[in-house]
């Protein structure tokens, strides 16, 4: 389905609490500052949740920079239109990941989305409304940075629903941090529970490369958003470190090319599929750190557990 | 003056073309990512302007997240209503560095803008047509991430006087490539003249920790920017490494405090002045890099020098 398609289709819209039943969690990330690494904390969540056997669903509300497609692998996949709604692209055939950005109704990567707020607030509905998402533990919300119409417009759809909550992604820099109040401030005109602090880019995850780089200690310090949970009293969920394993796992996360018009994602040789993409993870550092953040997680969503 | 102030302010609005007369050039800096240092990239790009002896006006429309004071030690500076319009923040007494943010109509730093579209767009209006810039060789305009309300309005109320055009910044990484590919398609939308690309956070300044850095290689890669610079056939403006001394000048940038009401930018013992910034500036090592990059960009606009 392209883009067109997808905002001309005229089928029969459910309400949000209607089409959202079927989903235990809902989890918005937020981060005042963009280029905090958002998208590649909610990627990892999302993989750490489908570890811990949750069935995980990752709606990417970032309609001029999509980055969820490519963090998962999923480049050049297609969603289709069913009779129950629009078909998420599922990273394995299980289905424990389901996946839906505007990513994959542009006719290629490159191309721009160039909307001002009333369209892109339909956009948003449409996601709320018409994907089919079936059974799922978590709907993990990426959104884009700032506070304006996305933030608004999704919060809006959900109010009825009552999502449980924000987790925030800061990095420790004084600008970042300052991005990430005016974040928490939003949450609190609007009413959204805060669900949690991810201090991101903290240091390095190499104690050997981190002792020699005392010429860096300024570029990459650590601990500003642990002071900053404590001052608002939230949660504070973890630091991640830079870890140049991630952005390795990143880049090669398998991409299924724009010319793949389907959703089957295993490839022949296995090679690229998601069981191996999972498996990478593990072998990841940071996958540890994502294991502990979504135990705090978890234990803090609406039930204390799913 | 506070922002509700602002926004109701009735004075008599100058159209944009008339407004702006007394400026010869007006550069947009763009980035379809956050965080790829566009802010630090536009506050140097102004520094090495004053310091190339032009005089210069920063306008900062990212409403959601405004940067622009603290990288220029403005933060907690206030702008006045005068009979010729808003007097913008001048960074020193001879009037040479001139700057505009909302950040500046702020109860305080970490109040949240939460705004849709409609208010953005009145407030960028605002902005292009009450400001009183007075003569100005250059005037950056620095724009938040993505496509969307803030950029089709602001180049929708500059038509008519017609911008020099934008400089790209992207980060080396794939996913910041892809992202200010889609600016480019943008620009190439909207007929906007592309003056160039810089490529920030670019390998590391000191060869010594470059060497060391291996484990980091994938982390801190350089050259995605000029080979997408060669591809579309931009102006490749340079390469800006990351520089500890760089955050250590911007951590350190004199900041006035939020009590301070006035724009008396001289501190009495001259610490924190603006010509300490400069020299201080000065030492850092990205000084001349970007001294070599407002070479190529003066030359590049258009009457060739100012």
């Amino acid at each position: 389905m392209s883009l067109n398609e997808g905002i001309h289709s005229q089928k029969q819209h459910m309400d949000v609490g209607q089409r959202l039943r079927t989903i235990k969690h809902v989890v918005l990330i937020l981060s005042g500052k963009g280029g905090v690494g958002k998208s590649s904390v909610t990627a990892q969540l999302a993989l750490s949740l489908v570890q811990a056997n949750f069935k995980v669903g990752v709606l990417d509300i970032d309609l001029c920079g999509p980055s969820i497609p490519r963090m998962l692998g999923l480049d050049g996949k297609k969603i289709h239109q069913a009779s129950a709604g629009w078909v998420p692209v599922f990273a394995d055939e299980e289905q424990r990941l389901a996946c839906m950005s505007i990513g994959f109704l542009l006719p290629d990567k490159n191309s721009s989305v160039v909307w001002r707020g009333p369209k892109k607030n339909a956009m948003i509905k449409q996601f709320l409304t018409d994907v089919y998402w079936g059974e799922l533990d978590f709907l993990l919300i990426d959104t884009p940075p700032g506070t304006s119409d996305e933030h608004l417009s999704v919060l809006e759809y959900l109010q009825e629903w009552s999502p449980d909550g924000a987790v925030l992604v800061t990095t420790p820099q004084g600008v970042s941090l300052s991005d990430v109040r005016k974040e928490y401030n939003f949450c609190m005109k609007v009413g959204l529970n805060v669900l949690g602090i991810i201090e991101n880019m903290s240091g390095f995850q190499s104690n050997f490369v981190a002792s020699i780089l005392q010429e860096c200690t300024n570029v990459f310090s650590t601990g500003g958003g642990e002071a900053m949970a404590k001052e608002f009293n939230i949660n504070f969920l973890g630091k991640v470190p830079i870890d140049p394993s991630l952005t390795l796992f990143l880049d090669q996360a398998p991409q299924s090319g724009s010319s793949e018009k389907d959703s089957n994602n295993k490839s022949p040789d296995g090679q690229g599929s998601f069981e191996d993409m999972i498996r990478r993870y593990q072998e990841c550092k940071l996958s540890s750190i994502f294991s502990d953040i979504i135990g705090k997680l978890t234990s803090s969503t609406s039930n204390g557990s799913v």
